[in-house]
């Protein structure tokens, strides 16, 4: 018998229309950060994107991310994961940025992030643009370099931009290796494409020992044996995961400020998080949804797919932390109608 | 000094980004049908289409309304009326529908308008179509019929469609006078316009001493003109306001489902309702915006501006029961930045 | 009692979806150029952009007005008119074009109108370009100069493009007053604005006798004025009507090649085509509306809808013609429900 | 030589434009059910969405694929298949419905089916809701329960929605296999996949012995093995082809209430009907088209793309049941320009 | 005679279609900000938006009015102006910003004004949001408060937001008038509307003798009485002209960062700039422009027609300033064809 | 160490914004076809859809086409050839054509390509529709019949359209061969699919010794496999590449007039031009993006991310032809930051 408190249960869609009510993330309850207990993976918006060299938007991809959301039904049919019944999961809203401010956004994250860390919560953000994954990155490494799996066109380990502006959207990954924050042997990118302006960034990998996998040497792997690889870096110590929507093809994935050709299709997406499965994650993000180039909406429906998998993966780290078992659908007494 | 309860005042655009936070409507608080103590007025979506005759799409209204919505700042420039400060306002969410039950919807939604009533909340529906309008009725006019004011580019006074259906969003107000809901004396509806089956609505409405103001008449007379008429005919006794959104011309709002050229512009709607300030407004609402058909979002975001100004008058209307006075913008002590 | 065929009957809105059946025009019966019997007016759509100077696309514009016609119901509440009780109206499918012969095209068109105007039937043309109202001014003009009302943003008077071509969109009217098809002191232009290569085509009208209203002259009049004047200028022998969908603002109609802003509103078309009841109608037409530019459909419903209240004169001209009275919605007996 | 019947063809795209003239089902003859003799496959729309759980629009469908289905030209490349040339094929229009009852429109739908069926007519339904496939199985499977290649994302065998609600999109097929239409032993679903309320679909499916291949499944077998394992399963019975638009993967086809990411490719698609050559198909249906979210109209292209290849399949059954040879391109003599 | 150089027209629409060919400004020639000699207008475009507190984009502007633009004819019908003909204007591409750094940004964009100014070039900007005036005015305000109409929905005169923040789209006119930039006894705003923060703008206006015409107070007055108001405040001495496009109203002009609904049509801003001929223009802006809310590209062809009518009434207050009397279009020798 | 002219280098995305400047392809430096010295490689668009038989638009490809490419970045990650280092390439703006005259245009085409041709300049034309390459091809081939790769879902083989016309864009390449400017021998036609009106094409293919894979040949076998065979087929002599962006799949890429489902991905286009590296390309061109059908601007993004492919392959033949080696990104001194 599974102990799950119903507070922390989305309604079924077979019940109340998924259109209907108001867009919390899934469905699910509504908590502040200034009052975490309780929950144990604690969704949290950052509407920012004040880090972005290019095309902006990803400051409204919080909320079209909560709206395409209200999709997600309870069960995962591929790996028959239950992960609202497997973890107390909530919405914590959206963190409180400054638009203008680079420099303090970068502390006020720093610190909500700090405030889940501390009650135990482990946070998955939605972005927002890339860049804020370095504030988060500042708070859950408090007591280590974390292994990190990347998902992404880019490297984002360029050193500055328009001369000298060394927090963008570009550099962050660059920032957290010097500032200790990812371990660069336990860090591993994938899908990296497209043109670049210089080769500083691959110099830069190369000197610290991160991978690459680009998205030319994915496609003449299987998804298998990368995904082995990738578990193989990390290891079994807590590793931080960040996808980056531009990761995918921008023929799926057209809503985001710097697309490339060639990427991830949206399956491969939800296979290589699955075969995260047993990782030690302890935080994670979903980042650079850029809605106003989403005609569709369906860069968003990716983007809120991609976090379930994410969620299924992270919620049984939370319980195997917990030293709870994982629960799947067959475990879930009378299913309903 | 005005005795402002600072829970149903909304965050101020100036400290927190519009688009930032969980969407509720307006930003104001989450409240709910069966606990609705506190608030004077409540906004209540209905995601329901149910009605519809022809393009559907009405039932994603309350979530595009919500998520324009959060643009909404504090005070209305033109009146300077400050409705948050006038009037504690709370958003209850989505009633419960049945999608593919209308039966079940009517009694569904009539109970929860009653329920508002009971508490003594002043209700603003955001629908859904406009059959939505009959279970409002139904539970608001428990002590007698009420005066109507109806903006609409369609009278919705058929008798029924495809062979005797009855409850459709083409009916509601022949539905409402026949069961007494609605004085037709007191009913006014203005905007009228577009082709039409037959002439069978009209001969109802010249029967029963509907007043029917047609656009052509509207713009052949002066705004003030035609809203003296409307006051003068619903008089100072408890009244319904009712807006389609297709009586606003469809090159501003094209995001509804039979849209007719020729309509009022947004201006002239703002103009509208200011001019039913004094009225008795006892429920109101804001019905068949369908996001599918709104590309831009601009339609959304007329119907919320729409719902703002209805929320002024209503508002007023709330303090003038209660005995207070009103407040504007110049009455707000130290105004922010 | 009046002796309606109910072959010409389009179904009612309030029986059949507006949305249901293949999308002929209004839902008019379907008939063939080649046997054109019984039809007083006939519509015929003419798919073809080869006059086109900017952006083309209006050879997509019959298909779609036709598929927003369908939302056209069966009376005009603003004048009581019952075009389709009046006049035996039929669609009569595409013409048949040559997409690169310019030439052949002319003798095409030209040939089918021809058709229709020796089978006695009233043609209501669906562009297409403006280049194509040439075609059907040689057919309709073959008795004699015509009278011409011109709703547009450009004269389309000039004499070539692109070193000597002389038919494109922006040079029928010279050639129709060069050739005697337009008697140019029952000619008549509204709405003219916008930025001008030279002041050749003016140069041309004020040599010819063409009169000019720009929109500027129409604004400082009242709309009854301006009609007034066009009555009196093209008087009681026989007329064409020719709307280019380019007179509207581009707010409501953006979907058309040249779009300049500052234009009619569609009221100000409607209320426009309903002055002109009682003039001499033997053709007429509605060109210039490029979908692919029409993200919302609402370019091809305004051109549908002043379609309709082209038909509605028409038919009344008919009918006088005919020595009938025209019908109105409160001559049609047992109105549906 | 080949017995074509002229009446049967529709225009060389080399001849007329492919966006000129009236928009029926691959410009195919236009056909009554009242009168279907001669036909061999009907094609038949079904314009209604009553049974939608989710975003409505599906009962726009049969407009949109019209509108494009007249891109397609005269023989399949790949199969050389020439199906306008092997079977008489018409567009039978859009069925009668009742957009508010879903009763009457269950019953309405079977009749008409049934019409064709007992003239000898192949059926083709262009949906509108899958729930719509349910009328159409009760009349096909009148003299026996039917095979059932099912290609979805969703397995729509719940057993009831929203308090009870038997006949909505997600239901239909339980409905079947409970009425014997289906024969489960003969039913196999290729696709399903995305997150789900519960296990209750699959649990039925276990008991009955419907054969469900996730698109996981899918992914790690060879497409031809996949559909070696359907031909096998559903023998040489007759047999019922139902494609949801929501199978192909939302990139491709987002026009769709309900999409799921990770699904086949078009091509994908294509092989697959290809691979079902030489089956007794019966009847076929595609459905779940919604055009309000189809912005490029890619979504319907697709759909029509599909139907060409199930029509291509279909015509070769209906020529084998008349003891006929299909016909190929290279057989079609004096090919055209 | 007039003395026009060849150099400084751009191509006729009737010899070089519009949309061929790079996008300068409309097809004007390009020069550089280093080497400014020779023209006497410039427009200098300014891709920037990092003064935005709401929804981003304006800094794609330049790119989409450019690519409008080239829709930009000769000559001006209504008034006859030949601002081509009038004064040697040119496009001097886009200033140089810092993406990410609001003060080097400030910097940077005062000196480029300031190298314009220096070589007697009279600068129309293209934004970009509206913090970019600030930078604009310092650079122009050199030797003297200047003269300021402003067309605006909003006043954007408050002090800070975001906890401090002075430099925002929100507040350049407070910082300009503090600075001495601009003679609040010679500054108007017009068309202010819509919801607000707070009354501290409307204070800070009144208390520095700022004249505010709301859009009430423009609709009860004529367009000619408000701009006999506009000429009497600025009079004779050098003026600011700025333009922010959420002025006009978003059903015509969605694209932008903050629509407020009841603006001006582009007829009333078209004539309301015609108004301005005779001021002394020494510099003028239209700014916040937001592309990607910009679906139908509407927005920036309104952009660009309201830029022409500035550039008419700008080339003429040069050449007045020049001893030059302006060119219309019949002083043009040799009307093309 | 390199001898790079630094005028022909784009600026740095990590300096100046992608999105800000005047939209020249890639940021190359703007040259003249009447002065084409210096430059090596020379990028032409050809605004003109005169040839097209479908849906139109190709007209306004070169401007979207150039909008996008300002994204494009300095070097190729996947080969790291740096294309810009290699040759000197510059934009050469569009080309004159006359909208409605297809022969001038033919004339003026060829003349335009003869003159890059003769200046020793090898050129990519940027389309524009198919019909295009004809004049290209006759410009280029004027030493002697070319090699001629092929990638589209058609094969524009057929005679003639439409009663007769030999000038379309289906039937460019049987006047190419006709004419003896493309050898049939050394042609490959790679992606073939669809439906299609008739054999006709296949059989002249056949008849000459073209080679043809269709998409489901090309599914079958490797990417490599095919590129080997088409490497071995054109071989070492001068060769044209020409693709049409129809062969990308239209969920990818539906800014398109003629799409057909199932067509390569974008990865698999990309894999394609660079299995091209080694062949004697002498010109290419990029055809058939259609804007207004592309609402996302995702198929300009993938046509001039094939076009950066093709430029590194031309660039390096254009290199070898110099007797230079090509330039890769580690040749290059002192990345930028």
């Amino acid at each position: 018998m599974i102990p799950v408190d119903p507070r922390y249960l989305p309604p079924s869609a077979m019940e109340v229309p998924r259109f209907a009510g108001i867009a919390t993330t899934m469905r699910l309850p509504l908590r502040n950060v200034a009052d975490p207990q309780g929950a144990e993976i604690g969704i949290l918006g950052v509407p920012w994107d004040g880090g972005t060299t290019n095309r902006p938007g990803a400051r409204h991809g919080p909320r079209a991310l909560r709206d395409l959301s209200t999709m997600i039904r309870m069960v995962n049919q591929a790996t028959r994961a239950a992960p609202f019944h497997t973890a107390r999961i909530a919405d914590f809203g959206d963190a409180t940025v400054n638009l203008t401010d680079v420099g303090q956004t970068m502390t006020l994250v720093e610190d909500q992030f700090s405030a889940l860390r501390t009650a135990g919560v482990t946070p998955l953000m939605m972005g927002g643009d890339h860049l804020l994954s370095l504030p988060a990155l500042r708070a859950m490494a408090k007591d280590g370099a974390l292994g990190f799996v990347h998902f992404d066109a880019h490297t984002d380990l360029f050193d500055s931009y328009f001369g000298g502006m060394r927090l963008t959207h570009g550099t962050p990954f660059r920032r957290a290796v010097e500032e200790g924050l990812i371990d660069p042997q336990r860090m591993i990118q994938i899908g990296i494409r497209g043109t670049t302006a210089d080769g500083s960034d691959r110099a830069f990998a190369a000197a610290q020992g991160i991978r690459i996998i680009t998205i030319e040497e994915f496609r003449q792997r299987s998804l298998a044996d990368v995904m082995a690889e990738v578990r193989t870096r990390v290891g079994s110590r807590p590793t931080y995961l960040s996808f980056d929507i531009d990761g995918i093809d921008p023929a799926f994935a057209p809503g985001t400020g710097t697309p490339e050709i060639g990427g991830f299709t949206p399956f491969e997406a939800q296979c290589m998080i699955r075969a995260l499965d047993g990782l030690d994650i302890v935080a994670a993000d979903l980042v650079e949804v850029a809605p106003p180039f989403d005609a569709t909406g369906m860069t968003a429906w990716i983007g809120v797919s991609i976090m379930f998998e994410i969620l299924c993966v992270t919620a049984n780290a939370v319980a195997r932390r917990a030293g709870r078992k994982p629960v799947i659908c067959e475990d879930i007494p009378d299913p309903g109608v």
